[in-house]
This record gives C-alpha cells, sequence and structure tokens, in this order.
C-alpha cells in the first residue's frame, strides 16, 4: 500500500508533473511509519523461525479458537502456554495436528518439523518435584524454537549430592536455565559451579514466607555467584526463549 | 541531511538517472527513523512553547552549569527544579538572569516573558505547610507554562470549614491540582466539591506509616471521587505539566 | 422544605411580624447544611449530565434490582459497571431497556440518547488483548458521558511499529486513555509522541512479579513522560470520567 | 478446688498440725496461679457482663455448635461473628433462641434482656454501602454489649454534604464509631469536626491499590485529624468493644 | 462580616427594598459556609481548652519561631513536639517563658497553669528504655490537656513479672496507653488484663525485621485482646489527644 | 559403582599394567563427586532414623500414591503432610496400613513402632484453637521421629493466666514449640518464662492487617525474649524437625 | 517481702488471732505476682550463668555508662552489643577492665572467666566477609556464655568447594550458626549436610532487591533443609543466645 | 599436597607394598573435596581469563588495600567497583599501575593488556545522564572482560526517536544491555526492535514510587518483550559479566 503511494510520487516526478520540492514535501510528511513497516512487520518471533507463541492465560476458549487456526493459517508453528488439561482437551478435538502436553501445560501444533539449528544444548535444571510444570514449560518452548534440550530434575540445594554428581552434564550445556522455588538458591550453586550463562525462574512453589514466588525471585537476583539472570516467576517461556537467542548460531 | 540524500534520489529520478523502480527500493531500506526524526526532532515540550525543564536532583553543580548553559543557548526558557538553597546560589552567580525560588526549590531563566494563553486558570490546593514545596513547584512550573495560577493554602481535610469557605475559588478554576501528604484526603474531598479535573499529588510529608508518602498515594489511587487523577509523590512538576496540556486552548 | 422555612422568615421580616435581629438569629442558627444543600444536592456526575453510575462488585443482586429501579426513576441514564455476564443476563429480563456489554463488562439503561459534546475526541489506547475489558469499559463510560471514542487496541511496547503506524489517530484526539497491563510501558511511549493530556490506567493483567497490576502501577507513576496521569488499578471507568471532565466544552 | 487446698493448710496451722515454717513453704511452692486465677479467672469480657464472644471465621458448624451450646449453659448472652448466611440457618435449627442477622453475618442468642448502661450513645458512621457489614457488625456488638447505638451512613466523603446535613447526630453521641473502605478519608473529616474520641474502621472495600483495606488503613493510621484511632481492617466487633469500654459508667 | 450580609437582606427586606423572592434568592446563593464558619471556626483542639499543638518535624527554625510567637499571642498554652534538643535551646533562648523537655523532645510554653480535670487518671506503660521518648510524649501531651498522668515503664513481655508486679496501678487508671517496639506484644497482654480503654503505640525501636515499626503496629492492629486500638507509629501526641478526650469528664 | 573403578585403576596399578602418573592422572579427573557420592548419598532424614516425609500440597493423587508406595518398600516409616481428608480418605483404602491425622491433616504408616530415644520431651504449646491444626503437624512428626510429645492449648495472651497456671508444664520439657497466628506474641511471652530453646511457628490465622500471617512472623523475629529461633508460617512440621535434631541424645 | 506477708498471716492463724476464713480471704486478695516474684525475679540469663547483655543501638553513652555500672555491681560479666569503634574507645576508658571487640562491635567486661560448660561445640559459618560483623558478634555471644566456638569464614555457596572441602568441621559441631547476606542460601546447603540444628543470621549486606536482608530473611525461612530456624536480621547475638540454650548440658 | 597424598598411595601400590583393598579404603574416605578442588580451585572468573573482582562498597580502606595487593601477587588484572572518587584517590596512591574511573565509580589495575575475543560487540544502552554510574560500570566490565563495547546514551523511552535513529547500532551487537531507571521500560522497547539477547538493569534513579530501583525492576520482570532477563538494581557489573559469558566464543 504505502509502497504503491510512493511509487506514485515517484512515478510522477519522472514524468515530470511533479515537481521535486513538491515530491520531497509530500514524502517527509508521508507517515515515516509507513516506511518503517517494511522494516519493522516482522516482529522478534517471525525474524529467528520461531514459533508463533499464545500465553493462554486469561483468554476464553472462543479467542484461543479464533487466534490458533489464524496463526496456523500463517503455515508456522504454533505453541500455546498456560493451557489447563480440560481446555487442552477442547482444542485437541479442535485441532487434530495438536500435541497436549499435561505437564507443561501446553499445547503445539507443529506443521513442520522443527530441527535444532543452535550452537549448543540448552540444559533445564529443575529444583523440586512442583517445580516441574515450570521446567516442562521452558523445555518444550526451547526444543520447539530448534534446540536441543537437556533436562536435570529434582537436584535441590538440600541434597546437594544429586547436583555435584551430575556435573558433566553441566558443563556439556552452552546455556542453562534453572528453575527453583522455595528460597531460590539453586541458580547460585549453580552459577558456582559452571562457566555457562544461567537463565534463574522463580517459580511460585511454597507457602507462607515463599509469597508466591517472591522469596525465590529475591534470592536469584541477589545471587552472589555473577553471570545469573532472572526471569519473572512462573516464566518457563521467557527464559527458554532468552536461551534460545543467546543459542543461536548467528556465524 | 536526510532531506538532502531524498532531495537527490528525487532529482536523479526527474532527471532520468533513476528509475522508479530503483528510487522505491532505495528508499524502502531508508532508515525509516530518518524521516521519522522531521516529525519526531521536536519533543513534547517544544511543541507547546514551554521551558526547557531540568530535573536537578542528583546532577552534579558541573552538569547543571552546563546543560543550562546549553539551554539558553536555544532561546527558550529554563526552569530546573529541585535545586537546593545552597546550589541555587551559586548557579545566580553563574547565570545572572537566573532566579531561585526558595520555596519550589527550582531555578529559572526566563530569557522572554512568559503570557498566560491557556483555556482558563490552574488552582493550587495543598494541604499542609509542609506540603508548600510541593504545591511552590507546581505554582512555578504551571505560570512558566504560560498559565494564570491561583493558590489555596493550609486547607487540610481536619479543618474542613477553612476549604468550604473557599469555594469561590474552586469552581473559578480550570484544572485544580491538589497537594497532600499523610492520609492524602483532601482530593476526595475537593473532587467531591466541584467540576474540573483534578490531579492529585501525594507528598512525602508524615512519619511511620506515611511510608514517605505511600500512605498519600494509595489514599489518592482510592478516591471515591471519580475523575481524579494522580501523579508520583512529591511530583509537583509532573501535576502542572499535565494540567498546562488540559489548559491549553487548542481552538 | 428548607427554603420554605427561609421564606417564612423572610415574609415575617416583609410584614414587619419579625423583627431583623431575631431573623439574623434563626438564619444564624439554621444549619448552614440546609442551605449548602441547596448548592450541593446536584452531586458532581449530576451537574455533567453525565449518567447516574453503579459500581456492581460486591453488590448483591437484589441490591442491584433496586438501584437501578431507582435510578431509572429520576429520568436519566444509567450505567453499572463490574456486571458478570450471568448477572448482566438477569438483569436484562429485569430491565427490557437494558443493553448489556460483555466486553466491558458492563450494562447500560438509555432514557435518552446520548449526543457528543465534547471539545474533540477521547482516543483508548490499549497494549494487549487482555487488557480490553478495562479499555471497554473507558470506551463505553466516555461515550455515554457524551464524547466521540475513537479506539487503538493491540500496540503494546514490544512491537512499536504498530503503535507508531498509527501516529495519526493519536494526533488527532483531545484527551489520551492508555490501557496496559504487566511493565506498563505503553503510557510513556504514547506520552512522548502527542501533546494532549494523556491518563494512564494500569491493569491487573500479567502474572508473578506483576502483582496483580502493581508492577503496571509504578510503571505509570514513575514514567520519564512528563503529563501522565494515573488512576487506580482496572479503573477504565475513572479514567473516562477524569477524560470527560478535560474534554467538556466549557466555553 | 485450689481454695480447698489452702484451706486445708490453713486449718492444720490453725489446729497446730502444721508449722508456720512448713505452712511458708508449702504456700511458697503452691504455684503462684493458684492464687492468681482468683483474680484472672473472670476474663475481660465476663467482667463487665458483655456477652460471650465467638469468631465464625475458620472454625467448624461442629465446633460452632459446641461452643455455642457450651456457653449457652453459662447462662450468659452469646454473639457470634463472621457467621454466613447458610451456617446461620443452620445454627437457627440447633438453637432456637437464636437471631440470626443477615447484615452483620452475625447470630446472637439473648438468655437475658440487655439494657443500655453506657454514658451516652454510640454513633456508627459508615461511608459507603458496601461497608454496611462491617458498620452493622459494630452496631449489634455495641447494642448487645450494652449501649444505646445510632447509625448514619452512606455518608462519603466524596458527598460531603450528607455528612455536614448530619452534624447535629455526629454531636450527640459519646464515642463515634467510622467505618470506611478505598482511602479511608472519612475519619479525618469527622475527627476535625467532633470533639469525641473516633475509633476508624478500615474495610475490605475496593478494589487494584486498595489492597484489600491497606490503602484505607493507612490512611486511617496517618489521619490528620488528632484523637482518630484505629482498629484491624474490617473490625467492627473490636472497634465496638473498644468503644463500650470507653462507654462504660463507671461513677 | 457574613453576619452583615445577612443582616442587609433583612434589613431591606424589613424596608421593603428588596421582594421576598429575590431576598431568597439571594441567601439561597449566599455561599453556605459563610454561616457554616459561625459554627465551624473553632477548631477541634480549641473547644477542649486543649493547647495549641505545633508539629515541629521538618519546619524551620524560622517557621517555628513564627508559629509558636503567633499562637503564645492568642493567650493560651503551646506544645511544640518533635523539637530536637539543638532546636530546643534555640527556642529557649527566643520564649523566656518555654521549657523543654529532653526525654520528650518537646517544648511547653504555659501562659496559664493546667489543672486535671478528667474523669481518672491516664496511664501510659513503657516496654523498653528506647520506647521512652514516645512514652514521655505521650505523658506531657496528656498532661497538657489537663489529665493526671501515672507511668509504668520498662515493663516488657519478656520479663511478665514486672508487669504483673504493677497491676494495682493498671486498674487504677481510667484509660492505659502502651508503648512498645519490635514485636509490639505488649499492648496485648495489658488488654487482657485490665477493663480499661487501651490506645496501643508502636514504635520504630528495633532493627531488621521490624521495618521502623511496622512489625508492633501490624501487631498492635491484629492484638487478640479485644478493645486495643492503634494509632500512628511513634504517634505519642495522637495516643495522648484520643486519651484525653475519652477522659474528659462530659457531664 | 564408581569404588569399582577406582578398584580397576587400583588393580592395574598393582598388576603394573598401569604407571603410577597415569593413575594419578586418572584419578584427578575421576569426578570427585563419584567419591563424594559415598559420604553423601544418605541424606538428613536417614540418617536419623527419621521417616520419609511427603509435602503433600500440590501434589496430585496419582504422585501421592507412587511416593508413598515406593517410600514404603524402603521399610520405613512414612509420613505425609498437607493431605486433605477427601484425599486422606482416598490414600487409607490405597494403603491399608496408613492413618489419617485429621487434625493434623496428616497421614502416617507406620512400618515399624517408634520409640521415644529424645533427651527429653518436646512441649507444643498453641495460642488458639484455630492455630490447631499447625500445632498437631508438630505433634504428630514430633512423635513420628522419636520424641515424648507434650502439649499445652489454647493459652493466648490475653488470657494470660492460662498460661501461668501451666507453668510446671513448660519447665519439663526440652524444647518448646511455640504456635500462634494474630499478632503472634506467644513465644515473646514463653520465652520470658523459661531457660528452654523456643522455636516459634507463625500461622496464618487471623484477617485483615494480619496478611496470613505476615503480622505474626514479625512479632516473633522481633521478640523481646532472646533464644526464640522462627521458621516459616504454618510450617509445623519444620519446628518439629528443628525441635528433634535439637532433642536428640548425641552422647 | 511478701513471704514476711504470708508469715504473718500464718502466724496470726498459728496464733488463733484470724480465722481461716479470713486467712483465706487474705491470701486470696494478696497480688498473685507477689508469690510470683519469688519464682520469676531471675530472668532467663540470670537462671543460665550467662552474662548481662545491654543492646547499645539507640542508647546514649550516659545511658550506656550507668547501665554497665550497675550491671558490674551485681558481679557478673557484662556484655554490650552494637558499640561503634569511637563509643567503644570511650567505655574503654571509663571501665579499665573492658574490651572492645572491633569485628563484632561489642565490648566485654569479664569478671570472671568463662569456662565452657557445654555439650560440644558451636561453629559459626559465614559466607562473605562483609557479614564478618555479624557473625563475631554470635561467636563473642557464644564464647561468654561458657561455649567452645570454632569459626568457618568465607564459605559462600557459589564457592561451594570451599564449604565442602571443611565438612569435617560442620560435622564436630553441636550447633550450627549459618550467618549469610545477599541471597542467603548458605543455610540450605549447610543444613543439606548435617544432622545438627542450624540457626540462620540473615544480614542486611547486599544492595538493590537485598531490601537490607528481607531477600535473605524470606530465603531461610523458605530453605529447602528442614531443621533450620531463622532469627533477625543481623542478630548475631540472638543466634548465639538460642545456640547456647541448645548447647547447655542439662544432665 | 592431595596430589602428592594419592601418589604415594599409587607408588606403595604399585611396589606393593599396600593391598588394593586397603588403597581403596584410603582412597574412599580421602575427602573427596581434596580431588575436587583440583577442579574446583579455579572458580568461575578465573577459568575465563577474567579479572579478578572486588566489590568496594561496605569495605574499609585497609580491607581493599590489603585484597587488591593480593590480586594483583596473583598476575592478573583487577577490578574494584563501588568505589568512591576520594577512595579512588587514597588507592591511585598506593597502586601506581591503578586508573581511576569516575563515572563508573571503579578502580584497574591492569597488569596486562585485554584483548578482544568476544564472538561480537556488547553494546550499553543507557535510558537517562543519571543511569550513566550504572552503564559505566558495566562498559568498563564488559571490556575488562575481553569484549568490544559500544555505548548508546540517552536513549530514552518519551523520546523515542532517539532510540529509533540508532537502530544500526542496536543490530550490529552481539548482546545488549538495557540500562534504565524510573518505569524502566526501555529494555521491552529494545526487546521488541532486536533479535539478540537483551539483560535489563533497574537502576535506582526516580523518586517517590520509584522506591529505589524497585518500579524499574518490576517494570523489567514483566517485560512484554520475550527474551529479557533481569539482573538485581545498579547491578551494571553483574550483567556485563553475564553478557561476557554469552558472548564468549567457545568454538
Amino acid at each position: 500500500m504505502e509502497k504503491a503511494g510512493i511509487e506514485k510520487i515517484l512515478k510522477a516526478v519522472s514524468e515530470g508533473t511533479l515537481g521535486v520540492p513538491q515530491a520531497l514535501e509530500s514524502l517527509k510528511h508521508l507517515p515515516f511509519e509507513e516506511l518503517g513497516c517494511a522494516t519493522l512487520d516482522h516482529h522478534r518471533a517471525l525474524r529467528q523461525g520461531f514459533p508463533e507463541v499464545i500465553f493462554g492465560q486469561g483468554k476464553s476458549m472462543a479467542q484461543l479458537q479464533t487466534i490458533i487456526g489464524a496463526l496456523l493459517q500463517k503455515g508456522g508453528n504454533v505453541l500455546a502456554t498456560r493451557i489447563s488439561a480440560a481446555r487442552g482437551n477442547k482444542l485437541l478435538a479442535l485441532f487434530p495436528k495438536a500435541v497436549y502436553y499435561k505437564d507443561a501445560r501446553a499445547l503445539t501444533v507443529e506443521q513442520h518439523p522443527v530441527t535444532p539449528r543452535g550452537r549448543g544444548k540448552i540444559l533445564v535444571v529443575c529444583a523440586g518435584t512442583s517445580d516441574i510444570p515450570v521446567a516442562a514449560e521452558a523445555v518444550l518452548t526451547a526444543r520447539l524454537m530448534g534446540n536441543e534440550v537437556d533436562e536435570l530434575y529434582d537436584v535441590g540445594v538440600a541434597g546437594l549430592h544429586r547436583l555435584l554428581s551430575r556435573r558433566g552434564v553441566l558443563t556439556q550445556a552452552s546455556v542453562i536455565i534453572v528453575v527453583a522455588g522455595m528460597e531460590g538458591a539453586l541458580p547460585s550453586v549453580v552459577g558456582g559451579l559452571v562457566d555457562q550463562p544461567v537463565i534463574a525462574v522463580p517459580t511460585s512453589v511454597g507457602y507462607g514466607a515463599a509469597f508466591g514466588g517472591v522469596a525465590a525471585l529475591l534470592g536469584m537476583l541477589n545471587s552472589c555467584a555473577a553471570g545469573v539472570t532472572v526471569v519473572n516467576i512462573d516464566n518457563g517461556f521467557g527464559a527458554a526463549y532468552a536461551a534460545s537467542l543467546i543459542n543461536r548460531d548467528k556465524g
């Protein structure tokens, strides 16, 4: 559209029916965003070959159906997070190609296979069994974004030997996502053991003074291990997204 | 500059040395911001004939001197807020035309006279004597932005009759700024009495459970009088800025 | 009534049956509020031709029915906010002229047509699809209060081009309401682009460290764009009310 | 019982079968609380002729039945607060003399009539209709504790004239309880108008930055009207209890 | 003044130069506050024979001097709270009749003797030695407002016997003010022992998770002893003011 | 396993097929955790003969069944906390030897009898009837961990005599757990009366400014009685666990 | 004294000059606290042979001098905590036998030697060098209370090997105090490695979202290692006091 | 050392003077950390060729001198952050090779030149001039850790065009650090424009409801732009450290 607008101006200039000063003036007042769209129109995810993502929480079934349908028409893969089992089942009936992941509380539709193309593996470390839904969301997201993913579960700080006995897995990763609730100490311990970037995900697991994940969040922000960065509480998706950006092979 | 670049392309088109498709391609890849700047380059304050404003807090004397000097060269008026008396005196020595307002903890340099051009008056209402610095900052800002300003001070909620006895002043304003600390109840009372937009400014006045203005801020956000909007704690400048935008005569 | 009382005194004075000092004494002890009521009796909304408003949250169906019925008898329009769909349907059965707005979670009864009478348009800008209920409440309120209203939805900060491509709509508004959850950054961006008063509405959209809208609220209170004022979390009604006061043509 | 024990010792001393040093030793090791109980055994409420009070929230139906039954056997009046309508109905079936107060969410069993015996009236002032349950709890408690009670409802700060027009009622009270949610400004206004002790009750009414009554609580703690004291959020019972202590005629 | 205005209207009516309808109209538009002032003009403190009070914190020496001077001219007693020793000494030099109370951080000028006129004594109970400044402010305020005052210091909860051994003093008071920092448990204990109204004053004494008095404030608001009301952190003045209102002999 | 690895190296050295430097190198690179496991493999609880513990909250029925089944196969006793009555009944059907404790909301399977082996008794003191679930969890945990346990219930601070009359029980304990909600003052009072270690457990009992146990937690952390340590809100299990460690007879 | 009172009554009974009923009545009204004092008069610290302790923060030099002087007259040892170096030097001049500990910011006067009499050693573990003042306060307190004390400093979570290489020291302690700021993860790690009671002390070390020790406090309260109890921020004294109670040999 | 110990055992095995079972037993009980240290002894920074880092805040001049001296002896580069200008000057006198960076409030001693060895450039974007100290700390840290660093300063959200006009710089970076105070919206905007990992650093710049950086922190944690991770308030060092780990060329 705006391309057509500029083309018209240029043609008029070319044909001599529009003077250069007038054309300049027209272009100057042409809303810059019209050009801008040309470069901006592909948003971040699309530029990466990443799937389209829907944050399911707070959306109605009707909205989910509409959005998933529309995204599928674009031809890419789709990832819907924060989908309860009940809703997942309804969506499976609507979209035959969809797969529902109970642990990750997520639904995917893979219209084309995902092949790993990162520089290395992403490792997802998880403190307790109650943190698994958040970890599983991270694992699924990372895989769908074209990464090889390793898992290291149930390696909490109070049972340090379980973590130490798996140090090999730690050092083989390109990026490490550490998911923990309660006091959120695991990223500090992992960060002290490895050289890789560590992304910490506080979870809302805990009770009382855990304050729905605030204790873990504060613990991670104050980590004594340099190089730990943090995402929002329960944001397994965001951690995996950031890890994917880090793991991309740009060369 | 970028104007020159587009001009060159247009001339080449006009002269037939550049085809329309090639020109289109060039323009398409022209960074949109180059055009964007043409419309964006004048930021908000400048578009309004408002003075240049410097937030003095946290700036060194050297920084203040440099910035004020640079702004004065543009030829407009200058307002520097959050300037202590000690710093104000030093700046007075450096800028002979400057005026320091002790109450408002602010310094101005008026290179050209300010004439009121709003639709009506801005009224600044102030609960207690300790709130006066914030109110005075609002009054000075509003005046410098081209508004007639009225003041109604020391009309706290616990002495309601002082406020009620001045209702005439309330109804004559175009916009009302209400400055209050402690429990921040005054905007609710004023809002219940008038038809004008009310901008509430919580102050950090108080102690203990006032939490540096949080009690007043929450009180104002929860005002039972519809039509009250709120700015940050102690932000007399911001309230006056918003009031000036409301009071402008756009016709 | 109290008018009758004063009239009686005045008549007695006029007829000479009551001396001036005695009349003075009577009037002096006449509860001031009796006179006061004459000017105060019409509360803010009524003075503006605004509809009667009911905040539905926390009221029983019986209370809603009673209040709506009573307000309708006054002859004006009625707006009930925070009405769930289930309750909306029950009220539609009770009040045949009522209309229920699902998006806005609100019900109206328009007994007389609303004609726009403001100085300009009110624009409601909305960051994400989950923020729409709050935005829709603002739109409906603004329209019912006699304003022309424009909408600009789904223009979040992370997809800046969508916002920039609609700059024309921004500059045509008289007042702009910006509704956003999560980090609440949109009002800063909008405030940096326009000259109009901006009213920011934080929403409770988000999770984890969004703390039910606190993150967005703090973001908006600390906006680096001067001239942004803020209302309570999810308070679309309050923002529209304030915008209506600003948009009134008092001339 | 322990009285019997001491009596036995004293008798033995009296009869010469126990020496004074031995008796002294016995008494010295007699747990002091045994004597203490004599003065302490009647707890606060009982000393005042106040009813027995049960805080219903968090108790099971079985617990409620047992406790009410036991208290009734003592012969006094009983007040159970925080009783939902559903539970109230069940209790009415169990205790034929019981009365359930829907507004106050409370149940009483009056085994003997309550006659006012305070120095004056207790006035309960209430800001909004949503605050009424808390106000009604205060009214019922105060009445059951032997006070004459007046009510002044729906006199919020944003409609100040409604409050001002009832000033007479304010000045006739001995103690004033002010119940308000949202910004909690009403106690400041009332406190500025009267000479009586004012007890402020914040309610959890509001949304968003009301934070379940925190905004009102902070507002009341920071009241600019000296002489206002505060109780916990929604604690209508506690306010009435304190008011009753103040209103007692000790002469 | 406004009396003169009404008189003029009445005279005109009386003399037949003003018709009743016109007079009615005039009176109707007469700002109600003019009449209102007649009853409202004496604020709370003045009505009680209480001293004039200045909150010294945040006021400049110049402001203090001006205000104290002005208040003294009214002829009453003056109490200035939150006055540091350094400022106190300067004020002593300015006002020869002034007395500075180091413990209470307060200055008084008693122009006429204060005679106790309450129904009973006010007792000020204090948990720790660090709480004494707040307690002393309460004692001084209560005395200056015409009450007999008793003190019971250093009776913290961890040394319960010190409190229990003074139960006699507790029961002789008309109102009890309990001042405590840290966990703020003392009002609960006192409230459980006595029949009198208890006003709790949290202090900012403590460290770490005391959060400047928040722990004590929350403890007091949640007191399991019914009948305890609370004032702001460190607000010894406010507690004494409320206690004075309770202790007044209105009979 | 790793023992086998080292053995192989040593044998090769012994047999002369591996040189000392090569063996040294192998051992140096042998992951230290392999050795570490030998000493670390028995986690804390197991070392003590304590039961296996499952935190039931947030686990599915399927997870509970699997975990309990697996732990029973190890032959020890099992304690599952935070089990609702409904779930408890289902588990009773699955595990015939299980016992469900309604008060403690916990389920146990005792495969071998527990015999007390501590240095003394653990006393659990409880402020109010609503705190009993947390106290009961502590009692059950302590008993299952091999301690004699005493209970002292319903001895709140506002009825001090009930506590004082039971001082004998207090002094006979080896460790005292104090469970309290609301203002959480009881540990201070108990701590002032005894010489034993006191572990304070705040409960989420209360409303309004109790903030789900935060008021009690802060009260306990700021206890004026030295020697009081604190666990998380509602963490009866954790308090009993710590008390068991203290009460162990290590001699 | 009160012993004399009871003796007098008993004598009168013995001599027949006082009837049993009258004696009973007298004893009943004898303030129970008189007897109570007999058992209560020696507060907790004294009963243990512990030193007298003064919390120096917020006390004036004059107060410190008076209190220390008075305590020394009782003949025991004295420990004053939170004493700055400047004040420490002044007190050294006043009390020749005093010793000032710069690291611990504490002053002691040991009038008689302290001999260890606990069941085992107390170990103080410290995460970072900035936490040392709090750790040193704990070490000094524990030693002065008659314990052997070990130290393990600078063993933060991010350098886990330093901690693991000292496991022997950990297992030899009777009680372990763990001092840590920032994210406060160290107690979880230590608690997972040992069988001893662990007392966690959060410190105010850190910045930003450490919130003066709140992050560490929350981390410790939510520790995934059972058996960890917590004291107030920076409360090295309290931790050592509790550890001393645990370490006492009561046999 | 421990290498020698193992060597001795191996030699004995080799020479036949120690049996394999005995050797195995010795090695089994060999503290695992001795081996562990061999791999763990070089902590994270050292493994990367990163400089030794000292967090200067809260350390005494003597401590700083000692630590810097010791680190220099190891032969590497040294970076000391949070060093005031006054302290910086003193250290310059002590360490002639040191350089003090006023903007970054940091001191370095480069004993060997730093050569960039990352995959790309690190870009540091900074919202306002008051955020520069934090940004400068990040820039200096990143450079010293062997990265090429670009700067983009004063590109706040309210002046969006300044940012948009520099999009080229954004897209050329390998990792982007975004430093912002107040509402912290800049990372969302940057994250929406680029494909690179974005590390957000909230600063304590702002006032009132900025709460020392909490508003910016929450804004960043709730960023609507996926892929943004966050570090602690004012933690420029931590952001640069994490960026360095991401930018390393591991190939």
